[in-house]
Formats: C-alpha cells, structure tokens, sequence
C-alpha cells in the first residue's frame, strides 16, 4: 500500500533509490529498507535521525550512522573511492549540510576531498588551497549566510561548480534564500545550484559528473 | 576605465570571458570586444541584440548572429564538435533559451541534439525519444510554466541534468519563479538547476561536463 | 455566543457544516459537535487531534478516528460509496494528506481507488496504473516537493483533475508553496487546485463531481 | 523542429491540443494551425491578437476571433451546446477574463450562462440571481481585488466552484495574487482554484465536469 | 535605563501607554506597571500570559485579566460604556482575536455588540443579524482564511469598517496574508485595515470613532 | 450585460457607486455613467484619463476633472464642505495620491485641510504644523518610501488616522509594500490602513468619520 | 579539520576573528576559542548561550558573559573606551539588539552611550534627548515595528546612522522586514543599514567609524 | 503649496536638501531649485533626465548634467576634494550607479578614486589593486547579480564598507534583491547597505565617513 519501490531505478541510473526519511513512519522506513535490502547494498537513507538508525539495527538489518550527515546506510559492503570531488564549505556551521555530500558521494564509490571553513571573509584562506581545488573533477561548494564563496570558487575553477546554498544564518538570510539567489545570480560560468540545505542531491550529481571523469565515455 | 578585462581566464578556465550585453552602452561593447579580439577568437556576447551586432561589424570585427538565441559570436573560427550535449525543451515557447544553451555549447566545441517541445502535458512525446536522451552525457532541460520535465528526464536518464527554468508563462508563474522553484526541489537526484532564462549558463556547464567525458581524466 | 451553526448549509449543498478543529477550544468542539448530532450524522471534523476525538467520546457521542487523515467522523453510520474517485499520492510522505481526502470522500459516500507513491521520479509506476485512472470519474493528485505528477496525470486522463499541494519538502519548498505554483501553472488543461495540504477540500469536491456522474443530471 | 504536435491527445482526452500563443512566433503558430487542421476543427488558440488573427486568415484558413476573450477558433464548425456552466463575475473589469472561460466553454460544445458584475461590494446583486446559480451544473466564479466572491458563491450553491482570480487591481493586489489567496482560503468548501487570469482553463474543467452532468457515467 | 514612558500620551492622546508585553522580560513589567500605576488607572498590558498577571498581582497591583483576549488591566476602575462598536468574527476560531478588540474597546469606554461566527460560507447568518450591524457607530471585522466578511459587511453598512485579518488558516494563508491583502483590496469603499492579529489596534481606532459619534464636535 | 449598477447603494451607504476606470472601455464607462446620471449627481469616477474626461462630454453630460488626482466628476451640484478632514503628505511626490484623497473627500461634502511635504527627515516641518493637525477631525496621512509620517503623526494626535502608502520610492520600496508594512506595524495606536496609493479608500473612510463627527450620532 | 581560523585577520582589520555561535557544536566552540586565546585577548563570541559561557569556563578560560547581549567575551583585558557611539532604541522590547552592538563596541574600546526607548509614537522623547545625538561621532538606530525611528534620527543629525531593524512585532512585521525595508527606503540621507537584528554588525561598523573620529587619518 | 523646502537641513546637516526627481514635475523641480538657489550652491538633484536639466538652464540657472550618474548639480562652485573614498564596482553594467555615488561625494567635496569591473568572478583583478583599497577612508561597493563583493572588500580592507546592491541581473535577481540580500548577509564584519541602486545614499554617507577622517573630531 504505502510504498511503490522503483525497483528499476537501478538498473536505469546506477543508483537504487534514496530514502527520504522526513514525514515517513518508522514502520514505513523499516518497510522500504527491508524489502529494498533483499536486492541492494548500501541504500542511502538521508534525513535520518537516531531513531531511524535504531529502528532498522532492532529488524536486524546492518547499517552505519553518519551523525552529522544524518544520513543512514542500510546493507553497507565497501566499495572503491575513486576520482575525486572537491566539497568545500564556507563556514564551521555549514559543515553538517557538507557532510551529507561528502558521505553520500563516499556512499557512491567516490574519493572525496573536504575542504572546509574557507569562507570569503578571509579569502586568503581559500586561496592558499587553491591547488586541491585545481585537482577535482567537480567542486561542491556549501554555504549559508550571503553564499559568495559559490562564485568566487566558480571563478577560480575550470571544474564545474555545484552550488548548496545553507539555511545557516538569520534575518534576511531568510532560511537560506539569501544564499540561494546569490548562487543562482553567480557572475562566474560553470555553476549550477540545488536546493538549500540538499547536501544529499550536490553529493549526488556530482558522483554522475566524477564518474564520467572516471570512466571515459565510449569514442563517438 | 569601464572594463578591467579578465585576460587570465582563458588560462584559468579554457574559456576566455563572456560578454554580459544588457546595461552596456554601444561603445562599452565595442571597447571590449575590439581588445579581446586581439588575443581571442569566438568571443561570446549574451543578451546581444541586432544593434549591438551591427555595432560590432561596423568596427570592421568578424561577426555572428544567432537571433533566436541573442548571441553574437565575434572572431569566429570553425571548432569541432565533439561528445553530446541533449537540450530539451518543454514548449515551442521555451526555444530562445534553449536555443541560449545550445549555441553556446556549440561554440564551446560540443555537439548538440536538440529535443524540442516534448512537455509532459503528452508524456508520450518524452517517452518516444528516450533512446537519444540515453546517448547524452549530459542534459539541459530548458522549461517554464510549472516546469516539470526536468524532474521526469531526470528520473529517466543516469546523466546529469541541468535544468533551466524560463520566463514562459503569466500570472503565478511570477516571471518562472514557478518553474525554478519546481526545478530546485526535484524529486528526480541528479537535477541541478540555473537561473531563470539563463540558457547560456547551462550550455556552459553542460560543455564543462560533456569536455570530461569525451577527454578522460588521467589516471589517479 | 461563540458559533452560529450553519444548520441550513445541508440543505443548500447537500452536507451538514464540518468543523475545521484548529484554533478552537476543546468545550468549543465539543459544543458544536453536540449541537448538531442532534440534527446530523457522519460530521466530519478536520484537523482533529487524538485529544478532540477523547474528549468528544467523553460526552457520550458515538465517532471514529482516522489517524493518518487526522479525521474524526462524529455520530456515524453507515453509507454507500458509489462512482469511482482516484486518489493518487507522489510519495510516501504525502500520504496523510491523501488519506484526509480518500477519508472526507467516502465519508460523503464515494468509492475511493488509493493509487499512492507513483511520483515522477520513476515515471513507469505511473504508466504501470494508468487503467486505474483511466476508471475514475474524477482524480485527486496529491504531491508535495515539486508538484509535477498533477501535470503528468492531467495529460493522461480526461476527467477533472484536483492538484493538492503538500507541505513535504524542505528549503526551497517553502512549506508546499513550490508544489503549488507548480500546480497552478499547469500546462495540462483539465486541473484545478486547492490550499497546501488541504486533503478536505480536494475529497469534498471531488465528491461533488462524482455524484454528478453517477447521479445524472436531468435532462434539458 | 519547433513543435511536436500531440496529435494523440484527442484521442486521449477528448480535446485537441490547445495554442498558448504567447511566446510564439507568427509563422510558427502558422505551421501549427496549419498541421492541427489537416486532422481536427474548432482548434483554440488563447491569447491570440489580431495580427495572430489576420496570419491565419491569411494562409487561407478559416477562423473566428473573439476580441474580449482574446480566443481565435480555427476550422469552426457548428457544435451543440448542452448543460449547464455559470460564469459569474465580480466586476466590470473583469469580464475579458469571465469571456475566456465562455468562449472556451461553448466551443467545447457546453452551454454557458453569463451573470456579470455581480461582485460583493453590493451582495444583493448576487442574491437576486440565486435562481441561475442554482440552475448550473457548475460555477466558473471570476473576480479580481479582493477576490470573496468566490466564496460567497461557493457557500450558496451545491455543485462545485471553480475560482478565477484576475490581475484586476493595483497595489497590494500584486497582478492578482490577493484574489489568488483568498480564494485558496476560501472558508466554503467545494471550491478549486485555477492560475491568475486563467479563463481559459476554468472553461476547460468546466466543460469536463458539465459533460459528466450531461452523459450519466455507466452504473458501476 | 530600559523604560522612558510616555507619561505625556495622556494628555495628548486621551490614553495613557499601553504595554505590549511580547519581548519584555517580567521584571521590565513590573517596573513599567508599577510607575504608571502611580498616575493612571485601567492599564491596558496586550499580549499578557497568566505568568505576567500574577507577577502584576505579586507586586501588589490589583489587575484583571483577560485569557481569551490575553489582555491585562491593571488598577482597573469602573468606566462607562457608551456609544456601539459591532465587532464581528467570521469564525469561531477568530474569536481571540474579536476578544482583543472587544475588550480593548471596552475598557477605553465604549459599548461593545459581539456578532460572532458569522462568516461568509453560510452569508445568511450575516444578513440575519444587518440591523445589528446598521446600530453600530463603527464596526471591527475579524476575520482570518480567505477574509471575505470584511468586504461584505464593509458593502452592506455605512459605517467605519476597521478590518483585522487573523492568523486563522494555514498553507497558502501564509500566517494571515491572504487575509490582510484581501482586506486591503477590498472593492466596499469604507474599509481600512490594521496588522495581522491586531484585535488592539482596530479595538482603539474604534474607540476613537465611537466616542466622536458620542461627542459631538462643537460646530465649525 | 456588462454592468449590474449597485442603485440600491446610495441608500444604504450614502453614497452612489464610485466607478473605478481601470480595465473598463471607454464604450462602458460612458454606459455606466449615463444610467447613473439619471438617478446621482456628483458621481465619482477614480483612476480617470483626459480621455475618458473627453468621452463623457462627447456624450453631453457635464463634468470636471482634477488632473492630479485623476479623478473625474459626472454631473457635478455645488455641495457644502464641512467638518475638517487633514490630508497630509510626506513627500512632493506624494501629492498626486494625496489629492486623490482631498477631492474625493470634498466632492462628499468635506473640508479639506492640505498639509504637504511636511517627513520626517525634517521633523520641524511637522511640528510647525501641528495645530493644523489638532484641530482636524481625522487624519488622512500619505507616504512612500519608509511611510514613517503615518507613525509620527498617530503618536502626535488624537484622531482616527488613515495611513496611505504610495508606491514613491524604488528598488527596495516594492512598490509601496514598505510603506504598506511600516504603517501597518506603525507603533503608534490609531492608525489603520489602506491599499497603496488608494487615496480614494483613505478619503471616502475619512468622509464617513468625519460626518459622523459633525452630525452628532443620536444619544442611546 | 572544522575550522580554519582566520589568524591573519587582526594584522588586517585590526579585530580578531568574531565567533558566530549558532550552528556550531560545543567542542567546536572550545576548540576554536581555545587555539585564539593564544594569539588573542577580548575575543568575542556572538550568539552564546549559557550553555556555551559554561563551556568555556569548563576548559580552563577567563570569560564574561553579556547576558540580554547573548555575547561572551573570552581572555578579557581592560581596554580604554573612547570616543562616542549613541546606540538609540525605540522601545524596551528592542534592548536585547541594542545590548548586542552596544557591547560589541564597548569590547573594541569605544565609549558607548546608550539611549533607549525614544521611539516614534511618542517623539518628545527623541526631542528631549537631542543634544545627546549631537555630541555622537556616529549613532546606531535599533527599533522593530515600522522601524521610523531610523530616519527621524537620520533627519536630525550630522553624523553617520547605521539602522539595525528587529525582529520585534507580529504578522506583517515578517520577521522584521517591515523595519529592514523601512530602513533600506529611509528619507533621510546618512542611513545605512544591517541585517535584522544584528546588532553585532552595527556595533563593529560603528567602532570602525568612531575610531576614525578619534584618531584622525593621515595628512594626504 | 506643494514644496515646504527645509532650509533648516543645512545647518543642521551640513548640506541643503537633496531633490529626488522622479515622481516631481518640471514646474515643481523648477520651484523648488528656484527657491534654495537663492540660499545655496552645489544643489544636487538626484535621478535627473536631460530634460530636466534643460528645464532648469532654461530658467537661467547654472548647472551641470552628470549624464551616466543621472545627477543635475544646480548653482555649482569649486570645492576642494579631500581625503579619499574608493567606489568600487563589480562589473561595467554597475557604473551608472557607481558613478551616482562617485558624483555625490565629489560635489560634497571629497576625493574619490573610481575602481571599476573587478568582479570576483576573476578574483585576481581585485587582488591587483588591494593597496588602493587599503588607502581608502572608506570604501562603497557597488554590485549586481550575487553582490559578492561586498563580503570580498569587507573581508579585506580595514575602514568600513557601504554595499550598493544594483538592479543589474534577471531572472531570480528579482531586480536588486539577490545583491541586496547577499550583502545583508555578509559574513565579514565591517559591511553597512543602502537601498537597491542608492548610489546617492552611499556616496553621501561615504562623504560623512572621510570628512570625520579629515577633521578630527575635537578631544573628548
Ligand atoms: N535529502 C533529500 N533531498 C531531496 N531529495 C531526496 C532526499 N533524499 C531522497 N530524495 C529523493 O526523494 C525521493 C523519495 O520520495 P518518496 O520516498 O517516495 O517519498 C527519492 O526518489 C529520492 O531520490
Ligand atoms: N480608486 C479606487 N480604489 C479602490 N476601489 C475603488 C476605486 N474606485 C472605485 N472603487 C470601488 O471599486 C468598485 C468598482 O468595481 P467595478 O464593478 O469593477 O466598477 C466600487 O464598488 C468602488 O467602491
Ligand atoms: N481542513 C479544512 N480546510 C479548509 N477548510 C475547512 C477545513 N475543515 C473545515 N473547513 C471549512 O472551514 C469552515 C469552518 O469555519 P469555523 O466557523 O471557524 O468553524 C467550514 O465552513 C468548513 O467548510
Ligand atoms: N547571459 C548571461 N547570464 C549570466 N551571466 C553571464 C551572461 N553572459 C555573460 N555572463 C557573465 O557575466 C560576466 C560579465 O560581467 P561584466 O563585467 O559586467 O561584463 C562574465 O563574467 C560572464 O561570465
Ligand atoms: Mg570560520
Ligand atoms: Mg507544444
Ligand atoms: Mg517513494
Ligand atoms: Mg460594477
Ligand atoms: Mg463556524
Ligand atoms: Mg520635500
Ligand atoms: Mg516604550
Ligand atoms: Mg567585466
């Protein structure tokens, strides 16, 4: 009844489905991952709480808990790192939202390489690492506040750029709005923008971009 | 005095700097494009209307125009096109910005398969041309009303889509704030998105990625 | 003094007034519920809380409780669902929404076809029921985050579509104003939309449509 | 290239492809009237000027163009007009609006009874045509400011409400967005919403439902 | 240091400072409370909790209060009610805020008629209770949702209308805008509104209108 | 069929319907205004061009228009001017909406007492003019920008006050919307509020009060 | 890992780096504070709670806390206050912002006059207190509500007006948006402004300019 | 009648009042600078068009016509400019309002130097010409799009920065917002803001900010 598990989305992007914990039952959460691990490894279940984690360890499913992430992995087995992302964070505060792109882009077979608290208020801290920045195939830049760090990066950078606006801040940052329209308003070219706080979908996206860096695309 | 240009980020980028033509004055745009000219060639000048290319060849430049999609291409000079770069659009109505987004990449060196007016208000019309969305390395999906295509490509494919949101639209559309807003909290995972009418941005980002698959990484 | 109730409203459309439970005091409901059994049966009072539903058993009066729907049926009895309303969730997490409408409108006397966790993401768990909505003389779509399935069903069926908007979502949602828009600028023809999370007033009018077509107007 | 005409939606839902002519050019609307009218008559095209109207003509076409509601109708052909569809308006002002959804109604084949400029500001208006509201197999309810009309009529009539907010005013009516609020907030319970300025989709719903009124459904 | 009183508004105004207790902390009440008390009598504190009167009560000052209206008077004296000030709610839930109103007014001096509950959905209710509205020197009309009865009423008496659209509603009412900008473009002629929730603001400028009608002013 | 004339108005309000031009043909409001003149002088007609001036004389009814505040009266009778409304503006600018005010106020009977250009960033102005303000009945008071006047001015006064923002101003004055939400978070106690640059609403409330001060209300 | 503290920033602006608490866990808290205290003294840790004051004291370090501020001070040391900086609030509810800037500036070594409860609605107050202004090298403005205060100071004085709006008051204050635009929209011309209720950033832009004051610049 | 010019601002502030031109008449503006060009010189009048610059030559009084800056200065004299105010601008479409700002210093009489189009997509240009900022009193920042570099000065430079967010941009720039909110947000500490496209507000506040650098204020 209450859950249409989209079997065929493995096989159609490589990634089995992603759980999103918030406004579902801990019986639902426990229904979808154990119906889900009968075929997959590693499901990623994201906005999960301490609850959740122990919900699904009490129906004997093993799993891992990335607290700052919030994010849930059912099934685990490991799996080879390769590539590498750049997830890079303005702010000591933002690094819970750059986290859940860290881990979910380890979750999908990824090298990831964090680089946080280089916000633009000290730019010199952002330009003494320019080298690791230089060596990503694709940039996760997380920040809250007025979120410039998104194009002075994407001005740096040949890469592309995935812009994760945070709600951090207060006022007129308006829960992350602030930071979002910054990004989407970037005067540097190669950035493109998720959802505040969507740490999960910047991890995401920027696994397909790594990939294709990893593994050459057919000659055409 | 009016424009500092960014000579270095060709070197930094592969890219030389792109023209912004709205809230430039004629002899501004000239001023520019004549001193880039001598060290670039295929200069991209957005928002470019006829008067400015006009401008542009009365001071003797070799010169483009793509009306549909407002850009000039000053100094142009035959590029291959290589990899695929799929730009969809949801209506007949959104053809200027995907037409921004596929010149651009084309200019950038891409190949480009358009996939005009496949909205979801006949989903039939997406589902008949699945197979040339599956050879793409990367998507534009360019859509304005309420925008949904982007989040069903998205779930289709396993490349990375970047949506596009226009303008297209009246009433509590406010200009594609419907449709950002739809883009941005895709339920699909590999959507990001651009500001609204921005096709050159996606066309940019979308030659960053489509350059990775075609040139592999080095080994790591 | 404090409600004036409208005991003529069943005559004029049919059902009796339905007490929307937010904002009022325990006694409050408990006065107006008792009020009006004298008179009706199967009052619906919405956004009811286990408390509401305590305390109106408290004073003797026969009702049931629908948890997920947050729905309490005060005085009910038994009545017979005719015609065929589709009920269509995108996720999981929309359910308790599109439980408030399935449960308003068998209430009201309609059968109710639950089609839940279709969302666009895996657009082929929609293809897969399309019989289902094909059957149904009206069909209610209820999605949050970006809203697009409203879209999707409305290109596919030829009933009446109602869009409702839910609050499932973060950031950039706006606590179901994403979804909304989304709705509102539809580019399938036949939908129509009510509030964020308004479950009730999507059943309630559906219910009218499905009265009408089992219920034949007379001829003119 | 530009337009992938849904040749199937006829059959799907009973109404040809519709033309949203905002946004395209003359002659691609041209070769879109043109190809539609190979197959179907009394093709709609909304938001039509008079230069769209004299294009058509031009290639020989015929059409009919009705000025208020800005609806040119291609290949007309006589078609009957049966139940039963109110369109009420709250003001003056309004009716370019209120004539979209007529217009679009009685070329679907639906009859339509116009009750214009009967807003709340003198309620009396109203009450005095009970007798035509109560006749309607549905209420097209059209108004601007503050948009209550909506409600008032819903809390009068049985069959359901579809609300039209219009970009009447100025102000604090931001292009209709008071109205659009106020009637998804309406306290009465049977009425749904459409887009600002959205005639031609109230008439659209209007005539699906009036239709179910006319032709009872099979007994299930 | 933290309180400059206004000991001077009395003069000026008829009415000493009325205290909105949000953001004070209990010991600046107190301190306030007890100063004014030296010079004035039936002290209006707004936004009062049970926790702030008997910290009134505690420092000796004799004090009334109000739960549903969340006002305190302290040093209350008898005062005499003159003139006739409707205040009228729409629903049962708005009652809290009509209360701020009519207490407010009450306390400044004036008659009170309380006509509640008769909102829109069911507008019979409301013509029932006209020659009450037709008394009154001004009219106070609360009411939250969709606010439709501010624009009925302010269409149906030739008095003062003083809207107060309330937070009563939830999803697109957005916290009680939908209220206030139907209120604010209400198409009735004699309606001016105040903030959201502000039973006080609209229960004193009524004030201030009733008591002109009580006091003649002296011939010009 | 385009007008429904509210003629029962006049006896319950007072007043004869006011007919607001915007969005009517001159043809309509030539109409609308020919069936009231049979029955009203001094008609109101706001939001008036020189070119609907012109179309009324063409008709052969007599009339006057006041250029600045846009408004146009039909069938004009000299009518005595009494009481004493303030009608007070910010800025020079502000004048137009300010007169709106004034003239619908003295075309219904009222004197009118101009005090303009008197903001607050020359707060002396203001108190230069106070014993103007003292000695008026109500006060209309007229800002954009920061609409601060309308605070000043209800904490100097012991009138009614009616706030008018004006849409004067630009980037982050919306419009009017910050002078809209200043006066409606005036902290001031008397001020209520209309629509931006609604002279016409603030001078016809004012009117209402006004008479009321001058007719004495019968004791009760 | 966590963070990258801007050591470099007092040779640059002459201010260690401020700690901004919120989002940030305790041991990180410790972390950052513990690595400063060696370099640096009157660190300033905005935001902190409690909690985070007993924290720091836990560890071993000399700190003070600001408690209506919500700001602590670690490794304290005497500092000379010179200079004059009027912080001026319009009421008692506004205190908590004003305390934030005003010991900002009192840490950074400026004497601080504190002028509170002078808001509009009584404005003798600010009249009162005029030469208090005038002695002031710059002045902070902190008020909620309507947020006049700003510009009526702004019209009175010579010196620069840095406006800090607050989140004081309800319904469409939003947050305190009212004050932010009334602020952003000031009449008066030596206005700038901060976010909402950041007190801190007012405080810090208001000791850069006294100490201008104080230590003149340079002969050019 | 419609101008109360408030001559006492001089004395008070140290410059006479400034003239908005928009929303003025030619007749209005010419009064007006009649008027105070018989007590001052330098009379600026902001957001001037040619024509009203002709208006007032030919009235036969001095003026000069800043064309990209918009400003019309009246009755001009040589002033001496002092100190030194750098205007930055983020790229060549801001400099209208970068020179509205540079234009209102120099005629308050003060030094500025003219940084222009060292936005932070190309960091390195605004890395080349740190040591004029670093010689500055004061810096404005004038930038459109994302308005980042505001936070990049602010970061940088030790004198405090005014931010001037411009309407440089489209789509979810929403005309000035995006800057605006980003440099409300700024996380470096020393940044204040003015209205969108203020470059008169900056630059007089700037002008207040140098001249305290120039003329120590006197031993406290
Ligand atoms: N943190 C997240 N943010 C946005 N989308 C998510 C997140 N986690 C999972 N999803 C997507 O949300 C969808 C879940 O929908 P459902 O579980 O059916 O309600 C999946 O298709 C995921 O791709
Ligand atoms: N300038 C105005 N602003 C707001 N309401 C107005 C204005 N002028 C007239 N009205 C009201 O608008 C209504 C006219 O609506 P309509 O039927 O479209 O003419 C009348 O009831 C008037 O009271
Ligand atoms: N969940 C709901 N959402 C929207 N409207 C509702 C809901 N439940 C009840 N209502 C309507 O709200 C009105 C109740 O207003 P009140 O007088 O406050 O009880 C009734 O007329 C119902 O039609
Ligand atoms: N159509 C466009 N949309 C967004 N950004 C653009 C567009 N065209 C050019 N740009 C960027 O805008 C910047 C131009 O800034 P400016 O110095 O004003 O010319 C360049 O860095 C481009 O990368
Ligand atoms: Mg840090
Ligand atoms: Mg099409
Ligand atoms: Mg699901
Ligand atoms: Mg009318
Ligand atoms: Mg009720
Ligand atoms: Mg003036
Ligand atoms: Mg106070
Ligand atoms: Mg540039």
């Amino acid at each position: 009844g209450y859950a249409r598990i989209d079997t065929h989305r493995c096989a159609r992007t490589g990634v089995p489905e992603v759980i999103y914990c918030e406004g579902k039952s801990i019986p639902q959460i426990q229904g979808i991952i154990n119906r889900m691990s009968e075929h997959h490894s590693n499901i990623l279940a994201t906005r999960a709480t301490w609850e959740v984690f122990e919900a699904i360890e009490k129906i004997g499913l093993e799993c891992q808990y990335h607290e700052q992430a919030r994010i849930m992995v059912a099934n685990p087995r490991p799996v080879e790192q390769v590539g590498n992302i750049a997830v890079v964070s303005a702010g000591t505060s933002d690094i819970p939202v750059a986290e859940e792109a860290a881990v979910t882009a380890e979750t999908l077979g990824n090298h990831v390489n964090r680089i946080y608290d280089v916000g633009v208020a000290g730019i010199h801290r952002l330009l003494n690492v320019c080298d690791d920045l230089f060596e990503a195939n694709v940039s996760v830049v997380v920040a809250g506040m007025e979120g410039a760090l998104a194009s002075v990066v994407g001005g740096l950078v040949s890469c592309p750029v995935i812009g994760v606006p945070t709600s951090v801040g207060y006022g007129a940052s308006f829960g992350g709005v602030a930071a979002l329209l910054s990004m989407l308003n970037s005067c540097a070219s190669g950035v493109s923008v998720v959802n505040i706080d969507n740490g999960f979908g910047a991890g995401y996206q920027a696994s397909l971009i790594n990939k294709i860096a990893v593994n050459k695309a057919p000659p055409e």
